[in-house]
């Protein structure tokens, strides 16, 4: 049997709920390939601002640190929305990615087959899109110095942020971005701003310099400008995409919106060694929280990313896909993705369905 | 009668065959409404490059600060992409804007009703989209210093670009988004990233103290994640959106992109005072230059940007608007709009159908 210590962090919204079915997708696969989950729930966001004044607590990320993975599910509300900005939940998941340096963001859009319609796409450009944006997360903007609001000369205020890559922060996640395309169609379009930011200019270099080591892997490179409008109008032509951590929030957003069913997209952070964190890409939704609407299945799905990505268990996490595809394929759908003719379902029904599947 | 000076800026590609058409056009309603132009053509881009080595000669901008508004067609080409930056097409461009201080970019980005089976977004989540999106030109990490690659202690290079915002450059792209809003639907949406970057804490504050001088203007703030989804999702939800250098790079580029016809798209950069610069939203497109199959509709219309936000000469430029319209109507189509049953026609007939419903 293999023992694993997974780090929940259920935060908050709808986390909690979602967070439950997850753990009970793994109790369920555990058995069957001879896993073992032993789970420790630890405070993040809103819920830790309001137990201990702090959105990420020193045990948190000590609770985390010594685990072999991390099951995030949401944080934040409008509860925090107006506090302080080192008190806010977000800093919490910043802090997060910082403290388990974790550069990598694996963020897959994917159009599934049965919810293609739910996309504001015609059907023609949606349909078989899947795409792989590999984000650099502890980086960039997010966390250059110099930072912050300074006086001028003149007396007036100037708000300052640093967009800074060294050499090596780049090359490790062009490194992992080669490697993912690797493993899907081997094409790597890395997305930049190198016809005006110097930064960007270095990214390129690099990216081109590594690529060397892949010739296996056909790479592109588009100004972030012009990938945004590709993404709108031919998203087929996508495979894997990396690009800097604030191009990649914004790409990585509207690749998904692309399938229209954020509810249904999983995510991975990664660092070099140590635990990665696995989160969905939708937020919190306050305003379901606690009414058993929220749909489990983006949760259920960073579950299986975890497996496969984080404790190198590729069969349980296809076994989770697959009754994902099955539950769908049975016509079960959360108010986010319903149409008509399927069957609507809450939090905990979508859960009951995929422990059946399973 | 009225005189202008307005210096035309044909610059790369298809370029030159594109502002045939738009002096035409002015020519032909110059008449009409009791006005002159006296033009003056000057080298920009990869034709200012191959003429004086520089992509923004003195000459050029001196003419163009001499003159009371500047129509610039479309810069840059495969033959310039690898020059060092400061030789680029593109920063003469960006010189341009600094060299006259065009702070404010207007992009609209309209869905015509003749066009809307050119978007690859369904239907009905397009008809009707009228979105400007007012972009700060002058600032933010376009301009901000420091900048370059730098070596580090350790001896490796670090890329770094300043991402910055005065109170008072801030202020003044507000008060325009305001206005601009203001002509509108009254709906002003500011996007920024300030649950991260303490460049856009001081831009939402400083939009939000501004609003108290436009009551009547609905103002709402959103972070740039959720605006690239919000403008796949749904677009109609917008009216006007301001936002900085770099956010509204990406995010005019994609609502462009939303229309499915940026063949059709102008746009105008303006200053506190002194010329205007009218540009279409595409590029120079050097795979169709010389061939009489560019799409001239967009210069055409950016022209009569240029009447209404430079000359104040609504009239005018409703006048060439219409006309666009009706040889829509009409069923003339450049290549990239064609769609079946129209009427296939080039640059050149294109003009001359305008001509014709003027
Ligand atoms: C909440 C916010 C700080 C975060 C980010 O910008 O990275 C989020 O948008 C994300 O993409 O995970
Ligand atoms: C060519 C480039 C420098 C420019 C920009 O990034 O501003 C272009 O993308 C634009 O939007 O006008």
């Amino acid at each position: 049997t293999q023992n694993y210590r997974i780090t929940l962090l259920p935060g908050d919204g709808i986390g909690p709920e979602i967070m439950a079915v997850a753990v009970e997708v793994l109790n369920a696969i555990g058995p069957q390939h001879d896993l073992q989950f032993q789970f420790e729930e630890a405070p993040i966001g809103g819920a830790a601002i309001d137990a201990t004044g702090e959105p990420l607590p020193a045990a948190t990320l000590e609770t985390c640190r010594r685990s072999d993975a991390v099951l995030l599910a949401a944080i934040g509300g409008y509860k925090w929305d107006n506090l302080p900005r080192h008190q806010r939940p977000e800093t919490g998941l910043l802090a997060l990615r910082a403290g388990l340096d974790l550069f990598a963001n694996l963020r897959p859009a994917t159009i599934l087959p049965q919810l293609v319609d739910a996309s504001s796409l015609k059907r023609d450009v949606v349909e078989g899109v899947d795409i792989m944006v590999v984000r650099e997360l502890t980086g960039g903007v997010y966390f250059g110095q110099p930072k912050g609001i300074f006086e001028t000369e003149t007396g007036e205020k100037r708000g300052v942020n640093t967009m800074a890559y060294t050499e090596s922060e780049i090359d490790r996640i062009a490194r992992v971005a080669f490697e993912t395309a690797r493993k899907r169609q081997r094409k790597l379009c890395s997305v930049d701003k190198a016809n005006v930011l110097d930064v960007s200019q270095l990214w390129r270099d690099r990216v081109t310099a590594i690529a060397a080591d892949y010739p296996d892997v056909e790479l592109s490179h588009l100004y972030v400008d012009n990938a945004a409008m590709q993404l709108v109008r031919q998203p087929k032509q996508f495979d894997t995409i990396v690009t800097g951590n604030l191009f990649g929030d914004i790409l990585s957003d509207a690749a998904a919106m692309l399938t229209g069913s954020i509810g249904m997209l999983p995510s991975a952070s990664i660092g070099a060694s140590g635990p990665g964190v696995y989160e969905p890409v939708h937020g919190s939704a306050p305003d379901i929280a606690g009414r058993d609407l929220a749909n489990p299945l983006a949760q259920v799905l960073s579950a299986a990313m975890m497996l496969r990505y984080g404790l190198n268990q590729p069969e349980a996490a296809s076994k989770i896909e697959k009754a994902v595809l099955q539950v769908l394929d049975e016509g079960y759908r959360t108010g986010d993705i319903m149409s008509e003719g399927m069957t609507a379902v809450g939090c905990k029904a979508m859960g009951g369905a995929l422990l059946k599947a399973l």
